[in-house]
């Protein structure tokens, strides 16, 4: 009677809290997009597994809350956190059509803190989120915030910058950001942070405008503070070091 | 000749990772503010532990960078993330001062995404952090941010929404957002979460206003589209349930 909305961290391994692994072992069955689930077969070799291709989220949420319901503990899993850009929010949604039944929450990291920690030190100060995926939002709501994040001098952080069918996307972000931005803002790229083939370099924001990026990377635009340290992106917290 | 930037999730017991576990047993030493150290006391009964009081952050830092430079493998550890207001930033400005060092950064789960697992999922959509502490960020930049974000319907999570000398500092940022939002808005405390006696619970921006917080509490304010669902505070996706 017990569903877990499990956030593995972003590569599924050493990222994940002991929090999030008592909570896989205490499962009956383990539900997720296929590659996901595959990452964890090697830990919970017992378990029964259960995976679902992607863009099939609204079936594999009713399926793990009616497992539930029908009196087994189940995990959800869901890469980084759920509740960003997750299942947590589809799940709590799903749930009225159902028996009642215990829905928990386990936090993971999420890809912008983890992208944030290859590239150096980026979300020291005041940061915005933000999704490209427009097949839930529409494209004018995205743009908007976008522009004022930019405007505010937000340090931004992009989710679904791109994919097959949007390439442009991330483009058309940036054509946005440079409306108030300067073409030398210090950005990062970050790619399969914590699986194997990570990758992470910086990039200037004009050199970003016609970067190549894919479903796997999260970018983040620095603010007018953000620079380059010894090969690493900082944003200053604002320390005054010589007068403390 | 490494020093770790470890952050240990909110409670510093279960939500740490595997990853930063690892880092902790393989250091010869671990720093870290004295409340944070103590929690790791029973878990690490045979390493060095050194602990600094608050606001003493350059020093910490300064002292864990100089026993890296001189061949110890040390842990510097921060509540949550070290890269969201934590101490990475100032350990890569600090790091020029000494010889060199490997600096590794271990991402944890961040006080946002740990209170919105508290309240229900509320950070499903765009969201903008944003840190009330003037310390070291003018007034005015945190305002003109707070307004930004709520003007283009950001869901917004609050760090540092109050300290002993700023104790009116959270009702100084429900006025900004009140310029633009609804005073129905729903809002979502979350307080000691990971720790004994975490308490979490929704309330209106309006009761927000009056609300008394400290600083072991983080604060969301939802975007338009945040509701409450079966007691707990959600904002939606987007998907179109019925169409799917």
């Amino acid at each position: 009677m017990t569903l877990f909305l499990v956030g593995i961290g972003p590569g599924g391994g050493s990222d994940m809290t002991d929090r999030a692994r008592a909570a896989l072992a205490a499962s009956d069955l383990i539900v997720g997009y296929t590659v996901y689930v595959d990452l964890l077969r090697s830990d919970f070799p017992d378990k029964e597994l259960r995976s679902t291709p992607m863009r099939r989220e609204v079936e594999r949420t009713r399926m793990a809350l009616a497992e539930a319901a029908a009196g087994r503990t189940v995990a959800l899993v869901c890469s980084g956190d759920p509740g960003v850009y997750g299942m947590a929010g589809l799940c709590l949604e799903l749930a009225p059509e159902f028996p009642p039944i215990d829905i928990e929450m386990v936090a993971g990291v999420t890809a912008a803190t983890a992208a944030a920690a290859a590239l150096g030190a980026p979300l020291m100060h005041d940061f915005a989120v933000v999704s490209l995926s427009d097949l839930l939002t529409p494209w004018t709501l995205i743009e908007a915030r976008l522009d004022a994040a930019a405007r505010a001098d937000f340090v931004i952080c992009l989710y679904n910058p791109s994919s097959r069918s949007r390439s442009d996307y991330l483009q058309r972000a940036c054509d946005v950001l440079l409306r108030s931005k300067s073409s030398a803002t210090l950005c990062g790229i970050a790619r399969n942070i914590g699986r194997n083939g990570d990758d992470a370099r910086m990039l200037t924001l004009g050199e970003l405008h016609t970067a190549s990026v894919d479903m796997f990377t999260t970018v983040i635009v620095g603010s007018s503070a953000t620079r380059s340290i010894e090969g690493r992106m900082v944003t200053p917290r604002g320390y005054g070091l010589e007068g403390r």
